[in-house]
């Protein structure tokens, strides 16, 4: 039996990534790392579990894995199968592109931690909020505390934590804020084209997504230099909501 | 300018699904019934959005449209395409098995409805509990108060309910129950097979979940044979995990 931490890393951008590279090196002195990842990139795959077809899992050289499968299958192979006991921490990403406020609801990469998080390992989800090229090696640097800090705290009660790191160097990066979820202003722009037969089909894409203000935000904190951090909890009840309908009816008896 | 109500149903089992039918039909007097629905059934696609992809739009018929892609590119589509104006309520549904505790964040079907709210549609996801046949006629009269109601509330605030209906005769459902949701015992299984060429391959399957208990909860009004109302809010921020992080880190400096 041996001290070493077991640590998990995983992603929806692919085995092959930039940002997962980056991250497994930056924490390879923290631990056992194992990198199980999906063979291709998954992005708006989000919680998908395969169900319809079967998955290979291949070894990518030393405790590296690829899975033909979504981040969630891969997380799912990776602690009933390829790992020999549960992860002490998974860590997902580093993810190209921000993942706040209801995005979240969306993310592959959160879908990895999130399911990390319910198999009762503590997990946290990394992304860079930038679409440009990124230096994953200086976000990967950035980030190191978090992973430390969340091997210190008591395993029994996991946590689940979403962070996003501003895209600038290393030196220009003010700290750390904890926040809520942001809250996404809708700009989604469905793209009508024609076929050579001039049957319409159409795009979803077009615009960037603005975001409600706010100061302590996901968003906020990412705008002004600083890494976010979100704890999260796999809970969407709306409590608030249960009172008012409670309100309307207690014992509903259909007619 | 009618005052009649326009109503978007969707689901993602697929336009052709027995659920959507008797949804559609159950509720035809409440007002204009538009069906949008995935061509194919999109089970675990959760919310996922089609981005490498063009989709088309196919009419079905009256006021029904098959979309080549998942619940949410439905939605996006019959929003921002097919309908003339925002409708007044979407609902999702009725999905052939439960959607509840965890598993809301895996579902398509809450997916569809997540995404009507977020576009400021007061939704509501419908699942009858039962992986058995199923008699969605049954289940979509005993449900049909709830359209009714949420079409009398303040259309400026939406709300976003998630149902879930007991698989047993109407005449046997006792009333409707407020709920949060619970909390799933995980029990997935990885089988392994061999292919002919001796390689190994994985399904995810097997176990059927378990659920903790607790009075209150969705898994503990379906089954006392009632329906359970959960009232959902997008944010899965942890707001107790705010305190606990702030007490550790405010202005943490990455060295």
């Amino acid at each position: 039996m041996t001290n070493k931490k077991l640590i998990l890393v995983t992603n929806d951008d692919g085995i092959q990534a930039d940002g997962i590279r980056a991250l497994a090196e930056s924490i390879e002195d923290l631990g056992d790392v194992f990198t199980i990842a999906p063979e291709l990139e998954q992005s708006a795959s989000s919680h998908s579990i395969t169900l319809d077809k079967p998955l290979r899992i291949n070894n990518h050289g030393r405790k590296r894995y690829g899975v033909s499968g979504t981040p969630t299958d891969c997380v799912l192979l990776a602690i009933h199968r390829i790992l020999e006991r549960k992860p002490d921490i998974l860590i997902s990403g580093i993810n190209h592109g921000p993942n706040m406020g209801e995005d979240v609801i969306y993310s592959g990469t959160v879908a990895a931690a999130l399911e990390g998080y319910l198999l009762g390992i503590p997990s946290i989800a990394i992304s860079v909020a930038s679409w440009d090229k990124v230096e994953f090696d200086d976000a990967a640097e950035a980030i190191r505390e978090l992973p430390i800090h969340m091997l210190k705290l008591d395993s029994a009660k996991p946590h689940l934590w979403n962070v996003n790191i501003p895209d600038i160097p290393k030196p220009e990066i003010k700290g750390i804020r904890i926040t809520k979820l942001g809250s996404r202003v809708y700009n989604d722009v469905i793209v009508e084209k024609k076929d050579p037969r001039g049957k319409a089909y159409f795009w979803i894409g077009g615009g960037k997504p603005g975001w409600s203000s706010g100061n302590d935000t996901d968003f906020a904190a990412v705008s002004k230099s600083y890494i976010s951090v979100t704890p999260l909890r796999p809970d969407m009840t709306d409590y608030e909501g249960i009172q008012l309908l409670k309100e309307w009816i207690t014992e509903w008896q259909p007619r």
